[in-house]
């Protein structure tokens, strides 16, 4: 299959730029295993396909979209460098993809960030640029840095080269297994969710998508059924990865064309299907990792006799946090 | 690749047995994942590959050779049935294997075994029987069963078609990696250790091999220095599928012949180890799957330079131990 021409950055990605960023990322990204379980397929009914995006590098997808948004930036730019903040998995992807393409790479990060996590952005040779998060806001520090510096701002999700690239998981997923009858993906600010549809969409025509939030956080479950992006405070939920407060103006649209339903699951849900991988499957899955799963494994969107895709979207989890959570009370 | 034939039950088993037990095996035990880390690398200076068994069926490798010894019966042989008694991985492979190939097994188990794995086990379709481990023999339990009704007794490494059925997973891994210069695998009763030589002397000839004991059971590195079977008492380790007491007459002159050296790590180290794979590789490997990748990481043996397999052997632990050994002091 030959590449086809990427959309321009500004347009809305569409499945071409899903197949041009997997071209970019084959041999560099993990083309991650997808295990199935016996014990998962009799308690549902289903047939249930775990996509390991917590074996990707930086122990995430967003290493796809990271990577990707970096690789399409014009020479000159590259040269130049970009700058990314993120409190999460997604600045490290930045700094990993920037090391891999010699891009420099400026990460904004709060000065009480966890020394491990400054430690592997400057092990990607990333440049970090502290603030106070009580008193500073990252985004116009790093649309000040882009200003000021020539870089290219590369955001978590709102971008098309990110949508793009997080699209590849699941064009690998169906890719091994054929069509699925429903897809179950985390949704954040919805760069995985729209990209995933969009892969579904072309490989599998007849799959249902469903987007899966933290119960807390459901401005995505609202804004769907709302048809206009609600904004929520900050939610409190274990998962982390997903205390995005909008969703956003590309994300959006994608989601309402192709994604079938917005549902939620709670932290107790999420416990209990990261106890399910740690114990029977072996796999370390962060909170934010397990939504989707959890949607499948607890019923809340009944599965029974049906192709069901999931995607395990990370595994950056320290050690305490796992231990007290999967630990049996 | 034509089937060889196989050696006959009371010979030693050849590499020909190996293959031809991976013909019974394909599509039936998972074709595990070899996974890389390229922090592992950076920190040995080697390059290794991970064969991760604890993803396999059972969540371990035992699944391999308790398949392969039935599979090999006699079909007066199945129609009997077969008995086995572990109390680990084993016995529930046994049971695993018996299910699919419609024989009829009876697993001896303590009768203070976790409600788990009694349940699992009679999930498999085995019958139970208990024993009292303080008062009782389960291996004269075993062999009275097999003689009263006429089963197979199928001992948990001291049996060609086990240790054949073992060295399939080191066969898959040289398929993936092509040569390696290094080869560690753990060391209990030395049927995954003489299997995995077996493969690996026939498809990477000049690898040389390692068994890796817990530091307190070293029974297989004295027998290999002392050239002679050494038994010692029930070794004190968090590695419970090493806690064997003996090397078996069949695996012993294997491990002789085939392997370069045995050495040990400690318990500490195993649990560094646990907490790498966890943390770093979001995975769940037991102790005892530990055993190997802890000589690597720990510098006990040097693979600077070298090209190293090691076989994560399992992952079945409960939560709440593994929980209390991973968390940070």
């Amino acid at each position: 299959m030959t590449t086809p021409a990427t959309t321009t950055p500004s347009a809305p990605p569409t499945y071409a730029d899903v197949a041009a960023a997997a071209d970019r990322l084959a041999g560099i990204a993990h083309r991650t295993p997808v295990m199935t379980s016996r014990t998962a397929d009799r308690e549902t009914g289903g047939s249930l396909f775990f996509k390991c995006e917590n074996l990707q590098r930086v122990g995430a997808f967003k290493f796809r979209g990271a990577y990707n948004a970096v690789a399409i930036l014009d020479p000159e730019q590259k040269r130049r460098g970009v700058v990314a903040f993120s409190s999460g998995n997604h600045a490290q992807a930045v700094a990993l993809a920037g090391n891999l393409l010699e891009v420099p790479t400026v990460i904004v990060m709060p000065k009480d960030a966890p020394a491990i996590k400054v430690a592997a952005t400057r092990g990607y040779g990333g440049e970090v640029v502290f603030y106070d998060r009580y008193t500073e806001d990252r985004a116009a520090i790093g649309r000040r840095l882009a200003a000021e510096r020539g870089l290219a701002l590369i955001p978590p999700f709102d971008h098309p080269g990110v949508i793009a690239g997080q699209g590849t998981a699941v064009k690998e997923l169906i890719e091994e297994t054929g069509p699925l009858d429903l897809l179950f993906v985390p949704l954040g600010g919805g760069g995985l969710l729209s990209g995933s549809a969009l892969a579904a969409k072309a490989l599998s025509p007849n799959c249902r998508i469903i987007g899966v939030e933290p119960e807390a956080g459901n401005d995505g479950a609202r804004s769907f059924r709302e048809g206009k992006i609600v904004t929520i405070d900050v939610p409190k939920t274990i998962a982390d990865g997903a205390q995005t407060t909008a969703l956003g103006h590309l994300t959006f649209p994608l989601i309402r064309e192709l994604v079938e339903d917005v549902v939620t699951v709670s932290d107790a849900q999420l416990v209990e299907a990261m106890r399910f991988f740690a114990g029977r499957m072996k796999l370390v899955v962060e909170p934010t990792g397990c939504l989707a799963a959890a949607a499948a494994l607890s019923g809340i969107a009944p599965v029974a006799g049906k192709r069901v895709g999931t995607v395990l979207s990370g595994g950056n989890i320290d050690l305490t946090t796992f231990a007290r959570l999967v630990a049996p009370a």
